[in-house]
């Protein structure tokens, strides 16, 4: 049985990486994708979403929606990390389709509502279009099958704050929203992505399998955003942060997990942190324990999620 | 060469080993103890510390401080963990000495003032009294030898919230302002207390090593306290969170540390939390590096420190 997903994306480099499993693994059906701004502004995430489904010769559709966070003003586009145009600034042939009319949130009500019950929300960016769907259709909460949420950190710290996780910074407010609204939801954060590493020797088989010129594009944008790693973070390799929402949806066996609270802070030096009560622990107030139960990944097999990445690129 | 020191408590039993220490150790000089509410309220606190003194038949100053926070309203004193007496329900002597008539933020100022650059300022409750003492000095900053706190969590998450350590949230606004002021500060957190555990061992060495009345007054209320870890922690035996301030004062090559910025959450979910952004990371906004330098401890011996403990009292 494969899984019907909705991928929420602001492709960038790591997404370029998840979008291309999402196009090909045997186990997933990818109903559409939706943008946001967050790695880029939202039209190149758009343009890009639209080239790789267009690169791997699929037809899926691909709704615009968040321009910006919801309360607080737009942090500029990180273009040291995953370029000015998202793919690494490599050349990139000119996409022939176009987006569909509706807006992400309204994309992702109508799609949910087609196939109640049935429908995985996989995001990988900042989440102000699943807010924007809550708020269309509240109903959503018992619509989905699972909303699976790549963001956050629960015991590794921040990676643009020293406590925050930048899809959780981007837009705090929509995060307490969809962190907070009951639907069956897992959090995918640093504490396992920064477990993950993708090597060159991984993209060197990636490249290999994917051919050209999907595999190009995956290669060259890999090349851009290798060098981030190595200059500010002494990484050699990259972390795959969103293709790891994807290794969770289909490999659980490969994390571990806790079942618990979870709260977005919205503003103070703490504004972007997602704090996780454990279920059943005490504190000095019941505030931390008054939201819904979810699951938060604490450990996984790194290796082996890089593993699983190349394979099924391969 | 002692160390002059100010210890500023809310005794509570690992206050009072901590005060043992501290009216012990041939290399600390004890000017004075300042109370503060938080383990109790502030009155029995200051009843404790003026017994703990006349008990080791010592007369120390005591100087009673703030009864709450700056900002927020009070939470309820711990019963369950120091007892309502701070000092596990046991019975205890009655107290002969009285209190400095000075307020404990003025007994600061005075006595730092009397030996500028001579005093190191001790503090293992919340921060308040500091804060007013900065208040009525500000030139303090420039006159204290260095501060240490007990307090806060780096990595460790926290004991009261997730995030927060009951020191820090039981005051947020005043431990912004301390921890912020630019003084010599070390930062001693649960990211070393909850390494070190203080068994009944020790104690029993330590109730022989003082005799009565005060070994009996450190192990009776250490009984207690025990009582809360085993139920409510799963630990045979009691974090000696107050002593690893002194230990660090006097054997730093039992710790380490790490230089950084460090902010505390003052409001939301995050309220109570110190933040602490490494020196030279670079994040997403500059705010985050934009207060002065301080020293977090971040490991620890945690059995040599509770044999440390342990010998200093026997």
């Amino acid at each position: 049985m494969p899984h019907p997903i909705i991928f929420d994306t602001d492709p960038g480099v790591d997404d370029a990486q998840a979008i291309a499993i999402a196009l090909r693994h045997p186990e997933i059906e990818l109903l559409g994708m939706t943008t946001t701004y967050g790695n880029v502004d939202v039209a190149t995430a758009t343009r890009n979403a639209l080239l790789l489904a267009e690169l791997a010769g699929q037809a899926v559709p691909v709704a615009q929606g968040a321009a910006g966070p919801l309360v607080k003003p737009r942090h500029p586009a990180p273009a040291h990390i995953h370029g000015a145009n998202g793919l690494g600034d490599i050349e990139l042939p000119t996409v022939k389709g176009k987006a569909d009319p509706r807006s992400a949130a309204q994309f992702i009500v109508d799609t949910v509502n087609a196939r109640p019950g049935d429908v995985t929300l996989v995001t990988v960016g900042p989440v102000g279009n699943l807010a924007a769907a809550l708020q269309l259709d509240p109903g959503l909460i018992e619509k989905v099958r699972q909303v699976v949420v790549m963001g956050g950190s629960i015991r590794e710290g921040g990676n643009v704050t020293p406590v925050a996780e930048a899809n959780m910074f981007n837009d705090p407010d929509a995060a307490a929203r969809v962190l907070t609204a009951g639907w069956p939801l897992t959090l995918v954060g640093l504490d396992v992505t920064h477990r993950c590493v993708l090597t060159q020797s991984h993209m060197d088989r990636i490249e290999a399998g994917q051919g050209r010129p999907l595999g190009r594009v995956l290669a060259e944008s890999y090349a851009f955003y290798r060098n981030f790693y190595r200059e500010f973070l002494g990484i050699d390799g990259c972390c795959p942060h969103d293709s790891c929402a994807l290794a969770w949806l289909l490999r659980p066996d490969l994390f571990t997990t806790a079942r618990g609270h979870l709260g977005v802070a919205t503003s103070g030096i703490a504004e972007g942190q997602t704090v996780f009560a454990p279920e059943g622990r005490g504190f000095i107030e019941t505030r931390w324990s008054g939201t819904p139960l979810v699951d938060v990944c604490l450990g996984v097999d790194g290796d082996a999620v890089s593993e699983w990445i190349a394979d099924t690129l391969t």
